[in-house]
């Protein structure tokens, strides 16, 4: 299969013209790429766990690119157009938020705050606000309200899977594309390389942050995400 | 007058329980104050373009914080508490856009942009959302829309007003203030500091870009803004 796009943590692979195939490396990266290290087994371990949420989220109505977990670092997804933007849901205060606005990480939000930066590794992903995204032609107004609100409702869904879980979903990253009919759908993956994770009884990190801020072991931690979410009711 | 203020380019003096009086220096910074230099009268032409805006948009139906012109470099107004938020409306690409989002300066939008950031300069005036400005409790949702829908008419009220006078209104920054019932009103000045302006024909540069680039001399810039804007019809 003819690779048609390496990324930092996954390759893409031409199946056909309708599917592709998603490879999981084991990749690590930081600070737009300025820290990198190889973590046997983490392609593994994200695969299993965005073929896991993706499913659950399918099972709740949310569409996705997603097809079927070919293997153990591969994935069968619908090809679509990327929008280039990163989502990012945000519950409690964390990371380029605390950083940017001076808020101490953890602080609750009375709503979750949707925000969008434009995918642009060269620019270093530059947050964007909705009139800035339709002026650049990225989305019109009608996409734009549907990526939010689709986006509020897979965060509605995986806050209350994460709970029952035993972890608080702090923030996390989405991507959507188009499909061939102009449809967004969810797409990219879900993982604790794109959210924060924290227990909810001792608060210990269960996410790349591990590897970010070098607090422990990243494995570790990505099993126990994957183990509990298998074990939910 | 007790100073109750110290800004890059104004001071604010108390003169009684409901209203204060704006002092306009020569100071002229850039970078957020990385670069600094005395440019002798610029206050004085900055006083007197404010002025004369300010009194336009009252007259246009726009509530100011404006009472009247005291002298040269002095302005009697009503004492508000300055809500956190840079707010800028952008007709066309330049400065920060430009360089943040890789657009050449100089792209017409199809609608203005409206965008917030949080004044503070230990952070370098980042850049929010609205969801952001709310969650940090900057303004709730009402107030956050009603200051957008007032600086979206005062962008159609002053680009009308520079066309007029032979000057394309780019770009420019505005701040607001809650008066003592809560009421939110236009704050602080509009002047060549604080916006971008380009000659109708020659795309000449009149405002402080002049001085962030050293593209010419400021003064005289500033004094073809309020001669044009003094024998608009």
């Amino acid at each position: 299969m003819k690779k048609i796009y390496s990324g930092k943590a996954k390759d893409v692979f031409e199946k056909n013209e309708n599917e592709v195939v998603i490879y999981f490396k084991d990749d690590a990266t930081a600070g737009n790429g300025a820290k990198h290290a190889i973590i046997e087994g983490k392609g593994i371990l994200n695969n299993k766990i965005t073929d896991l949420i993706f499913k659950h989220l399918m099972s709740k109505g949310i569409e996705t690119h997603f097809i079927s977990k070919l293997s153990d670092r591969e994935q069968l997804v619908k090809k679509v157009t990327i929008i280039p933007l990163e989502v990012i849901l945000r519950n409690y205060s964390a990371g380029s938020f605390s950083k940017r606005y001076g808020v101490k990480e953890g602080k609750k939000f009375k709503e979750p705050t949707f925000e969008i930066s434009y995918k642009e590794d060269a620019l270093n992903d530059p947050l964007l606000n909705k009139d800035h995204a339709i002026a650049m032609e990225i989305v019109d107004e009608k996409e734009y309200e549907e990526i939010k609100s689709k986006s509020k409702e897979i965060n509605k869904i995986l806050t209350s899977l994460f709970e029952r879980a035993g972890i608080i979903l702090v923030d996390f990253k989405l991507e959507f594309g188009k499909d061939k009919e102009g449809k967004i759908v969810l797409a990219d993956e879900f993982s604790p390389d794109n959210c924060r994770l924290w227990d909810s009884k001792t608060l210990k990190k269960l996410d790349k942050d591990n590897f970010r801020n070098d607090l422990g072991n990243l494995i570790s931690s990505y099993e126990i995400v994957l183990e509990r979410l298998t074990n939910v009711k």
